[in-house]
């Protein structure tokens, strides 16, 4: 049995759609157990209208409380109403309760909230937002940092690149998953110093499969599995990319619907293609971002989820889960701490003793 | 007479497109007068044969050297082959032979290059890269700095304000022109450190108008008429917006056009319509790049720039020149500077005396 907490509460279309997605995930995976939390008189309505008999599946944990989108300040939310639907549903996952949180509620409280009550794993410096997105070729992608942290250092992203390719390997099943950093040019020499330095340690680390640079023009096409970058790089891109992809489908749908016979002529011959078009790209087809880095499984689905969309962030959780991946980072942060150990004591024996530097993270920027 | 130097051997489709493009500019505006840097050998035959009577407008300074795209050491060259075409063309406008220069050659090459034999103006910290584009709603845009500078400081970021104001004002006749900080959310908490300390300098600068923070998805429907960021970023978005684009088109255009029926039925009902879209935001429509920040008008045009492009980079050219946009920025840097030094100065007679602390910025980075 895979336990896994839902903020019943959060996004656009809480209640309805997250309990409809929900059901859809159980019925689709008998391994799921799930506790919704939220408020059980709008939830238990909305069960009993479904056609469901996995009733063995679902733990109710009643709570009137939830948090607002224009809730800002996080830690102050905490003190007041720790029992918000959200705040349970990560409370539970600290106290091993559950293996995994959902939520479609707003990015950055997600984040926050999860940092403040999961918190991090050991060796992990900071979290990263992970989603994946669907390209024109149909091969899935993982995006990281999309958003957590507006500044990096190369070793914070050299950090994310080894755990983004365990992802890759376990949820995607590619058995080497190539990696790229979003840069401004291909040659090793462009970008900033963050770019410079990462390129270095990502081409040093043979555990990672590192194809140089890629620009963000080949964002939907490129060779990559994952795309590497900062926080607010990630972010402006695909802030990019989703602002052009809206205008170009708005604008192409008043050229094809212009008039009754435009309109008749689109809907018979290029109605099906352009849907098709359309789902292949919708970020909400493939699951939600995963929050990497945290104690626990958190998954983040869009805050415009329906159920179909949820249900996908459900299984992506189960997925996760069931294969470990968080044990399998915290084993691989812990040999590459061991590594790092050991030569920095080979080179200390066989060079003269040097002051050593060491930097402090104690607090992840938000 | 106004008089631009062209490097007619920079660019894709040099020197065809190039000499075709200065003569259609010649032929829409007999105030300009070109001096043109390249071999005299291709570019005579190539005059001769193009229908053009404005002769006097036109002097051909021969140099069989030119610079490659594979050329990356610009100090380098500059040593071995001075007397490439865009090497000598703007040799030309430091020494004052000419007003500007117009070339399609590569950008870090022709930013480089100017910022070497040119240099930068008095007072002036960075130079910028700043494109005008288009968009669905027929109005140009400015954005800066697109490339020049991978990071930048507040302060760089506040003077390409101001001077990016000009430009607008007297480019595209916008008497109020608005500008917007591009950034991950609209609140003045977002963003990097560079994005809240700049936001924080343009909203206290009653010479600006700012609007505040842009989201990148708005790229193309923004309110403001010029958007500022480092010239990493606005890189990204830049290109991001071009790849989505390109592989919208491609794919739009693949579906309709699958079979001889859906061929038959676009050309007939939306081939106008969608090559107008195109033709509308199609950035080597409205100009070139222009080079912000150096002692004379630079405009970089599209590397593909064919003779229609060139043409508008060189009206563009003539535009900022005729408007005095250089003498106008180096007057308002200048204010700028005595305002500074005299509430220094007022605020050093009402306290006591502080260590002051002074930056240099000697170095361009590149």
């Amino acid at each position: 049995m895979i336990k896994i907490a839902i903020d019943v509460m959060g996004g656009d279309f809480a209640p309805l759609e997250i309990v409809k997605g929900t059901l859809l995930a159980l019925n689709k995976n008998k391994e799921i157990h799930v506790v919704l939390y939220g408020n059980q008189k709008l939830i238990t309505p909305l069960i009993e209208k479904t056609p469901f008999f996995g009733n063995n599946q679902i733990t109710i944990k009643h709570t009137p409380y939830f948090l607002r989108s224009a809730d800002k300040n996080i830690r102050d939310q905490l003190k007041a109403t720790p029992n918000a639907s959200l705040f349970l549903a990560l409370e539970a996952a600290k106290q091993d309760e559950v293996q995994g949180v959902v939520s479609a509620g707003a990015t950055q409280t997600l984040v926050l909230a999860s940092h403040l009550i999961l918190k991090k794993m050991p060796l992990m410096q900071r979290i990263a937002i992970a989603p994946m997105f669907n390209s024109f070729d149909n091969r899935t992608r993982i995006l990281l940092d999309a958003g957590a942290n507006t500044e990096l250092k190369p070793q914070h992203l050299h950090t994310f690149a080894n755990y983004a390719t365990i992802i890759a390997k376990e949820i995607l099943e590619i058995p080497n998953p190539q990696i790229k950093l979003l840069n401004i040019g291909t040659e090793p020499t462009k970008g900033r110093a963050l770019e410079l330095e990462t390129y270095q340690l990502l081409s040093q680390d043979s555990n990672l499969n590192f194809g140089g640079n890629e620009e963000p023009q080949n964002l939907l096409t490129t060779s990559a599995d994952i795309l590497l970058s900062d926080g607010f790089t990630a972010n402006i891109a695909l802030k990019t990319y989703e602002g052009t992809m809206l205008n170009f489908m708005n604008h192409f749908k008043t050229i094809l619907t212009k008039n009754l016979i435009k309109k008749m002529a689109t809907k018979t011959l290029f109605q099906k293609p352009l849907q098709q078009l359309k789902n292949q790209l919708d970020p909400r087809q493939i699951g939600g971002a995963m929050l990497l880095g945290l104690n626990k499984i958190v998954i983040k689905a869009h805050g415009s989820s329906q159920a179909y969309a949820f249900c996908q962030a459900i299984l992506q959780a189960q997925k996760l889960i069931k294969a470990q991946v968080n044990q399998k980072i915290a084993h691989s942060l812990e040999s590459a701490k061991n590594k790092e150990t050991q030569s920095k004591q080979a080179s200390t024996k066989n060079t003269a003793p040097k002051t050593s530097e060491t930097t402090k993270e104690s607090q992840q920027s938000l």
